[in-house]
This record gives structure tokens, sequence and C-alpha cells, in this order.
């Protein structure tokens, strides 16, 4: 990065580097909760049958409000939320994080504030900055869980227009319970907004990005949008259908909230490639959850595991998690072994609270190649 | 559209509709400069074997920073326009679209002002709106050229963060001389920038979407950016590239003006199969660009068609245009004359100057059933 002092780059951004985690060639990568199985032949096959049809009309420009693919992940939603939702409750973008970008830009800007509950996702101060928009957050307890006392008392006081809630979060895992949504859903409706005008209230924006990894039995924030104009729910196809190299995410709200993204949203910001591509893995939902099953229950051996583990004769400590990645800590220094399991070609995460570290579900084998890493370097660790 | 007042909705997006044409299904379209040329199967053939290469790939993140395409993009400018440019000096998005925005959210921001030469791309006053940048425009000339020294005194006195200037011209056709371009730049290398530190100076934006189409002899402002720092020259794919549906545009600048954009990007905003498809046209760039010849070609006979008609006794007025598209005029009711073409199968775009119309190459047959309606509206018209 070198930008010469004579660009006008926004005053705000000297010094800022891209976001992202190193993209480096190592045999186990576990750093950016990619789902490890790639599409089957026969996603890979509808893939092709799908981009066959549409090459020849890639002269002309695709159907902005992307009717087809709304309308399938309507009924994706039917499937794996029981929600009824309209394709016109819909709406997609490249990927979840053009998504929450348009909510900024729909909602966000200069005098307003979005809220958030940290540790939370890396990202979201990015799309605040982008926009403009101030960037605030309220502790959550020590066990990662809502503090919800202290969630409604910010989104009162505060008056933000985005108030932004993460299930599962990320990067601790932490699911929302819908007690609690429905608590911040209550705040927001009663709360105003700071730089909007009287009888506003704050967007609730549930970041599902990770929700099918979800433990049996719980709901989707989802089924709250009949009832809450105030309510977004946004998702990915990144992570249980495996496709984060599609660059699919979606957003599911009341038609006002979906209208606001249009006026924001590039024209044809999605390709018809990526239309047909999104299609083709919706064609093959029940294949694509299957795999979620046994990311869930490789989540769930992992966090026995971990607990079964220590540290310099401290149990090693396990957030709970409804997601395809696991938490844990405390060490003393997390850097140190961060780097050692790279230097046995393991790639995770070090991210979120000092001495915590995260990794995702991979494969059986490289579940193991990780515990075979890990058990080696704490056993270094203690000898240091 | 229908927006509940209790939503925070941005207070200057109240009332705003989303940009864009109608897309209407229609026999012969000729209203958004798309080319009317489908890939051919060559072509087609290349896509879907390098979405195959990619398609089991898919569950993981796509390379942020699309090194093969860049890679193919400077190939192509060096085949195209002649002029040597480093990947490192190129970056691409989904559409110029997004390249425009990113540009915005980089260099503009509250307290800046983009500046522009009106009539001009209407989609520009969006990306301000989307940033929160000021946007002005200069007049051009009654015949659409550039107004040089209007355009060099508004840089100095505007202080602009961004100029603006689209060459060739959309709706307008009309190219920028490369003696303007210069003229420009000496201006953007003496003014100051409001809402910025001393001693930087505004960026210079060629947008050449339509570049391919410039009469022969012509050189492209690429050839520009080796000797100046604060140039940067957006191009896309959806032009000559016949592929709108793709969404693929990119920047050429040096790479101060590329890391500044790497700053605000989304990650991973380009997906794996956005990448393969685009590569796929690009292996095939000299059967793309045979068919810009020809509608070369198709412009240079309809402007001089458009030459040998009359309106109401008098000469049907074009503009100079180097575009795959035509500016033709005045009408004392256009409005009329589009919905009478419209009646009959042929969709143009209103838009631009009152009085004025644009229509966009077609292929030998849509161009006939253009001049068989306009001939027959045209005498319409004159019994009215």
């Amino acid at each position: 990065m070198s930008i010469p002092s004579n660009l006008p780059l926004r005053n705000d951004l000297a010094g800022e580097e891209p976001y992202g985690a190193p993209q480096l060639d190592v045999p186990v990568c576990l750093n950016v909760n990619e789902n490890p199985y790639a599409p089957s032949e026969a996603v890979i096959d509808t893939i092709l049958e799908r981009v066959r049809a549409v090459a020849p009309t890639l002269n002309r420009y695709p159907d902005r409000e992307h009717a087809e693919l709304r309308k399938a992940l309507a009924a994706y939603l039917r499937k794996e939320s029981q929600v009824e939702l309209e394709p016109e409750q819909i709406w997609a973008a490249n990927g979840s994080n053009e998504i929450m970008l348009q909510v900024f830009q729909a909602f966000g800007g200069p005098g307003r504030t979005a809220l958030g509950f940290a540790p939370t996702y890396s990202m979201y101060p990015e799309y605040a900055r982008d926009t403009f928009t101030a960037w605030t957050t309220v502790p959550r307890n020590a066990d990662f869980t809502l503090d919800v006392d202290a969630a409604v008392k910010a989104i009162l006081e505060t008056r933000p227009s985005i108030v932004l809630i993460t299930s599962p979060n990320n990067p601790t895992g932490t699911p929302a319970t819908m007690e609690q949504i429905e608590a911040l859903l209550a705040a927001c409706e009663k709360a105003g907004v700071d730089g909007a005008p009287e009888g506003t209230h704050p967007l609730l924006v549930v970041d599902e990005a990770y929700i099918e990894f979800r433990r049996p039995g719980k709901p989707s924030a989802t089924t709250l949008i009949a009832d809450h104009p105030n309510l977004a729910v946004s998702r990915t196809m990144s992570k249980a259908f495996a496709y984060a190299g599609a660059r699919v995410g979606y957003i599911a709200a009341n038609t006002g909230v979906i209208d606001s993204l249009r006026i924001v949203r590039m024209p044809y910001h999605l390709s018809a490639v990526t239309q047909a591509v999104a299609l083709a893995a919706l064609d093959h939902t029940d294949e694509q959850l299957a795999q979620v099953g046994h990311l869930r229950d490789t989540r769930d051996a992992l966090v026995d595991w971990f607990r079964q583990q220590t540290y310099k004769g401290q149990p090693i400590q396990v957030a709970d998690t409804d997601s395809n990645f696991v938490f844990f800590g405390v060490f003393d220094d997390r850097e140190w072994i961060f780097n050692e399991l790279l230097n046995r070609g393991v790639l995770i995460r070090d991210v979120g609270p000092e001495g915590w570290l995260r990794v995702c579900m991979g494969t059986d084998e490289e579940m193991e190649a990780f515990k075979s890493a890990f058990l080696e370097v704490i056993r270094l660790a203690e000898q240091r």
C-alpha cells in the first residue's frame, strides 16, 4: 500500500488497510468459516446447465429485480425456517457484504449511528466507515451472550438508526434467543432515531449468516418479520450452501425495507451468471443441507474435545456455539499459538478478545490435523 | 414503492425511485446501449470450460485481488489501446457502476464535490448521493463538446475532489480530444481540493465505457496514465464485449489510486464465477472486437441517414458520436415520438436535453425496423 499524498483520498481513510484475512496457501484452512465440502457433481452439472442457458443472453443486462432468484430464496426459507415470505420480501446481492452496505447506505449516513454488540463481526465498522455512519457497541456478557438490559438501555439512549445483532455471533458462535431478539425489537419500536424525523424507529438487523448451523428446534428471526416492519434478517449462501466463491447474500424483511434498499442499489448489481449459479445451488437444497448436519456434529464433538483439554493446568474455555466455528481460549500468547499452528500447516483466526482463537469446521481429516497440531502446540507452550 | 414513515430511511432519499430504464419486453430494444450480438458458441464454450474449472472450488472464497483477471485486462489494453500497464494498475468490479461507487467512496464524501460536464450520464448524481458527495456540472457547448475554458475555470474555482469526464459522452456520444483531457489534467494538477489537506489535487476520472467504438486513429486516455498520478480511466465489458449480463467493469490508474479503491472495496466483491466468465471473453478478444467494427459502420450509416431526414421541414440534428449510439433531435414533443416508436415495438431512450432522443445500434434488421418505424412516426407527427 502506497498512496501518494497529493491524491485526495478521504481524510479518514489515511493509513487504512484493505480488510481481509490473509489468503495463504496452506494445507488446512480453517480461518474464514468456509464450508469444507465442495459442490457435488450434481450441483456442478446444474451450474453448467443454468450458465449454458443464460450465456447466449449475456450481451443483455440482467434482470435488475432478480425475480426468479427471490422466488427460489422464498421457497428455501419456507423449507429451512418454516416461514412464509413473498419474493418481494427478499432481496439478494453480491455477498451479504453488499447487502449490509446497502442497509447502511439506505438507513445510515452522517449524523446517524449504528449499534452492535461486542465482540462481533469485524466488518461492521467498515460498513459504517464507508457510509459515514457512527459505529458504537454495547459489551456482551463475559460468556458472550447478549446483555439484554444494557442493550435495551443503549437503544433507547443512543437512538441509533440501525441495530445490528449477529446470531449466531461471529467470532464467538453465540446464539441470541428469540426472547432476546423480541426484547430488542420492543426497544426499537419504542426508541427514536437521531438524525431522522420524529416518529421513526431504529431498524433491527439480525445477521443470520450462520443460522443453518443452529442446534435443532430453534427458530430463525425470519419468523418474526410478519409482525415487525422494522426488522430485517440477512443471510448468505457462503456458509451452509458452501458457496463463498459465488458471492450471494440476501435479506428478508417487509417490503418497505426492501424498497429502501432498491433506491440505493447499483442498477444491475447482480449478474445474470450469479443469478443462474445461485439458482443452481437452490435446486439442490436437500443435498446442501445434509452436509450441514455433519458439520454441526463435528462442531459439537470439537466442543466436547476442547472441554477435555487443559492449557497450563487450566481447562480450555469454549464459547457456546450455534455456528460452524468454535471460539476457544484463553491463551496468554495467542499469536504464538496461531503461528505455531500455521507452522504445522493449520491456518485458524486470531480475532476477537485478547487470548481467544477461532477455528472453523473442516472435513474429518482436517479436524484430526487441527487437533493433533493443537495438542503438539499446547504441549510446547507448557515447556516454554 | 411504499416505504412506511416509521422506517429510518435517509432523509434525502424520501421520494426517490430506484434508478433504471424500463425493462420492457419489446421486439426491438435499442434503449440501454447494449451490444446486439450474443456471445458466439466459441465464447460460450470457453465460459463453460472456465466455470467448470472453478465450480469445484466455490465453497472457498474467491481471490480478493482477482490477479489473473487483472493480468488479462492489462493484456487487452495493450492490444486495444497500445498502452503498457501492470496488472497492479488495473482493478475490476461488478460493472463500472461498482467501480465508480468505489471511486466516490474513496475520494468523495461529505464536504467534497464531484464535477461533471452536462449533459452527461445520469448515474453520476446517484454515486454522489450514495456517498454524500456534492455533485455539480459545467454546461457543455451547444454541440455537446467540452467547453474547456469553462471546465478549467470550474476546476480551479470549485476545487472538486473528483472531476468526471465521459468520453465518448453519454447520452450524446461526443468524444473528448486528448488535448482537452490534457487541459483538464493540467487544471487538476494546479487546483486544490475542498475538504482535503493542502497539497492534494483533484482526481480526473475519464469514463471510457464506450471507447472501443471511437473512430480509428484516436488514442485512449489510458495512454496518459504513465505521466499522471491523478488520472484514472474506467472501462466496462458491457458494451464492446457484449457482456452487460456478466457485470464486469474495470479501472486503470497508477497504483496509488488502485490502493485507495482497495481500502473501500467490499472483501471478495468479485465472485470466482464472474472472474472466470470475464476471462472467457478475454480469451476471445479478436472475435469480440470484430463486431465492434460493424457496429461502428452501422452508427456512421445511421448518422448519414438521419442527416438526410427532416422533421417538420427542418433537418434533423445529430450529435457527433464516437459511441454505439446516436443522439438526435430536436423534437417539439419527444415523449410522443418515443411512445409512438414503442407502439411499433421499438424501444429507444428519452434522456438528456429536452427534445433529443438516443438510439443505440442494433443488428442490421433492428436498424431497419427502427428506421421504418421512425419514418412512419415523423410523418404522423407532421400531420398532427
